[in-house]
C-alpha cells in the first residue's frame, strides 16, 4: 500500500474492486449507492477526458478509473478538506498518472479549465434546495446534501462550456428536482437524451433518477427501464448486483 | 335514448358507467386507456369550468360530465367531421346542460374563450412530432395522432392564457415528449407539479406520462407510484381495474 496518511477519524474502505480502496471520513458524507450508479450509468469510452463536478470523496473518479479506459479523469471539489481527502484517495490507489483532483469552485471553472476541454461530465450534486434555512458552513456534511456552494443551474451552465460538442452529462439527483434539471440542461444547450429512475423496490415511487444529456443533442428523450434496487424479498435485486460485479463497491 | 343521428360508419359503444354511452367510426380514431387514465388523474372540483382540448369524439368530456361535479365542461376539437361527432355524443348522454363542443383551433383560442375562463384544462393531443414526413390532411386518424394541427407548445402558451390563477393543466402523453413537456410548461408559466409513469407492466419501460401542472405553481415536482397497466399474469392490474370502476369504459 502507498504510504498516505490516514487521519484518526477517517476509515480506509475495499471497494472489492481490482484492489481499489477508498478514504473516508466516519463522521463525514460517505458514498452511497447513487455514486455507484452514477459511475456505471455514465458512458466513458476509451481515451475520453472526465470531469467529476463536486466529487467529494473522489469515489466516482476512483470507480470510472478502475472500469474505464478514459485517458483523464478530473475530480473538482470546493471543500479544501474534501479535496486533500480526494487527492488522498488517488495516490492510496496509484492513479495519480490518470486522475487529478483540483480543489475550487465550478462557478469560476474558467480559472482551471479550458472551453471544450471534456468529453464526459459527471456529478452527484447535493441534492436539497437551499431553502433559506441557516446552514452552518463549517458543516462539510450539509455543504454536500445542499446547494449552497452550487446549484443546477452553475452545474448546467458551466458544464455547457466544458464540454466538447457532442460531450455528455450524466447526472443522479432526486425526482422533485427532474423538472429543474430539465430546464437547466436544455436552456443551456445540454439536451436530455436518456432517463432512468430509481425505485427502492417494485411498487415504491422512485427515490433517484438518473439522467443523460448531450451538448448540442437533437430532441428526443429515451426513458430507459426501471432499476429497481431490492427484490420481492429484500435483497438486492439482480441488476443491483450486476452493477457492483461491474464495479464491485462496498457501499458502507 | 335521444333521438340522436349515428352514421353508417359508427358505432355506439356502452361505456358501462352511469348509462354513458359513446358514438365512434369505425375506422376513426377509437379511445383507449389514455382517455380513461387522463378523466381519472385530472382534479376536477365541484363547480369547476373544464375544457378539453383536441377532444376528438368528446370521450374525456362525457367521462368528466359522469364522474364529476363540473360546472361547465367545453370540448375543443379543430376537425369538423370529429366536432360533429363530439356534439352528438353530447347529444347521446344528454349532457347539453352541462357540456358544450366548440369547433375550432386552440392558436385561435382567444376567438372562442376568455383570458382566466377555465379552472382546469385537459388534452390527449397528438403525440408524434411532425418529422417532414407528408401526411394527408384529409386522414383525420394522422391528424388525431401526428403534431400536425397543434404542438405542446401550442397548448401550453394557450393554456397559460386560458387558465385562472392555480388552474390545473392534465396531460397524457409519451415519456419520449416528458422534456418537451415539462420545457414548455415552466416556459409558459405553468409548473409541472405531479408526474406518473404508466407502465405496461412491471418490468417494462413506461409508455404514457400522466402530468399535472398549476398555473403559477411553485417549483415542487411530486413523482407519483408507477402505475402499471397490466399484472404478472397479464390481466388488468388492481389499479386499474378500480379506475374502471371509478369511470367504467369499454375501451374497444
Amino acid at each position: 500500500m502507498p504510504d498516505v496518511m490516514i487521519k484518526p477519524d477517517e476509515r480506509v474502505d475495499d471497494l472489492q474492486y481490482k484492489g481499489l480502496k477508498l478514504i473516508q471520513n466516519k463522521k463525514g458524507f460517505c458514498f452511497g449507492l447513487d455514486a455507484v450508479l452514477l459511475a456505471d450509468f455514465a458512458d466513458v469510452k476509451n481515451g475520453d477526458r472526465v470531469l467529476d463536478i463536486g466529487t467529494g470523496t473522489g469515489i466516482i473518479p476512483v470507480l470510472l478509473a478502475g472500469k474505464t479506459k478514459a485517458q483523464s479523469i478530473v475530480g473538482l471539489e470546493i471543500q479544501e478538506e474534501l479535496a486533500d481527502l480526494a487527492s488522498r484517495n488517488v495516490a492510496l490507489n496509484c492513479l495519480d498518472s490518470r486522475v487529478t483532483m483540483v480543489c475550487g469552485d465550478i462557478k469560476t471553472a474558467e480559472r482551471y479549465f479550458k472551453a471544450g476541454q471534456f468529453d464526459v461530465i459527471t456529478s452527484n450534486p447535493p441534492y436539497m434546495k437551499q431553502n433559506g434555512g441557516l446552514i452552518n458552513p463549517s458543516d462539510t456534511k450539509a455543504l454536500s446534501r445542499h446547494e449552497i456552494t452550487c446549484t443546477i443551474e452553475d452545474i448546467t451552465e458551466k458544464t455547457a462550456w466544458l464540454l466538447a460538442p457532442g460531450g455528455q452529462l450524466a447526472l443522479v439527483h432526486r425526482p422533485q428536482r427532474l423538472v429543474d434539471i430539465v430546464w437547466c440542461m436544455r436552456k443551456h444547450g445540454i439536451e436530455p437524451k436518456y432517463l432512468r429512475f430509481v425505485h427502492p423496490s417494485r411498487d415504491k415511487k422512485p427515490n433517484l433518477i438518473l439522467i443523460k444529456g448531450m451538448k448540442g443533442g437533437k430532441a428526443e428523450l429515451k426513458m430507459m427501464e426501471p432499476l429497481y434496487v431490492y427484490d420481492d424479498k429484500g435483497k438486492y435485486s439482480k441488476e443491483i448486483d450486476e452493477i457492483y460485479e461491474r464495479g464491485r463497491c462496498y457501499d458502507g
